[in-house]
């Protein structure tokens, strides 16, 4: 995607509705969107293997983000008839195909993110400086 | 990325200041850092021409958002001393670098995007119909 590319998907002016930029990105770039994504990408899984996979999100939050994205049309959510009932949450086939370019995005991240604390921690240190200065 | 990869990303039991996918990506995800970068691809910027690209952003929330970026060490920040004092934000090396993998994010939510609000629009009027029924 070239810088012309970009500038045609930024679409000044657009409302969210009408936007994928604004849109769709800002919900697929929600952390934990991103977790139970990943968290599905090997196969079906049910509520508790989730919660246990990303242990730091509430129940409450687990189950809104998986809402989101039944909504959206990139997981399903299967109600099997054991007893008691169990539900397992799988990728639809549109779901699939975000891993490809999240991995990228993701790769990105563990790829850089020495350098993105060490920037992080000199801008502090900076800013805790000209704090001091001013 | 393969399946397993993804499974290494996610990080059971690791706070967000040590794991990747919870630290970076929740960051570049957000909506505005990522009309930022785009509005930044071909080149540095003023603030004021920053505002025109992405108009529904505040001012409050555009110095916040390029803050951000430039804590991360993703943008650079210069003050020309042109009368009145100038500024320009653009993209450093590190920045330059997301902007592959971010287009092929947004490559496929505009190529998605169709299909995902589809499924919105079907998710909300069967969960209206199950309203009614119970």
């Amino acid at each position: 995607m070239d810088a012309g590319q970009f500038r045609a998907l930024i679409q000044p002016g657009a409302d969210a509705e009408s936007c994928p930029a604004r849109n769709v990105l800002d919900r697929i770039g929600d952390k934990w969107t991103v977790l139970l994504l990943a968290a599905m990408a090997e196969g079906p899984r049910r509520f508790s293997e989730l919660h246990r996979m990303v242990p730091d999100i509430s129940k409450r939050m687990l189950t809104q983000t998986l809402r989101g994205l039944e909504r959206d049309g990139l997981a399903t959510r299967r109600v099997y008839s054991t007893k008691p009932p169990s539900v397992a949450y799988a990728l639809s086939p549109l779901g699939e195909t975000v891993l490809g370019p999240l991995g990228g995005l993701l790769g990105w991240a563990a790829e850089n993110f020495i350098a993105i604390r060490a920037a992080r921690e000199k801008f502090d240190a900076e800013d805790e400086w000209s704090g001091y200065a001013g």
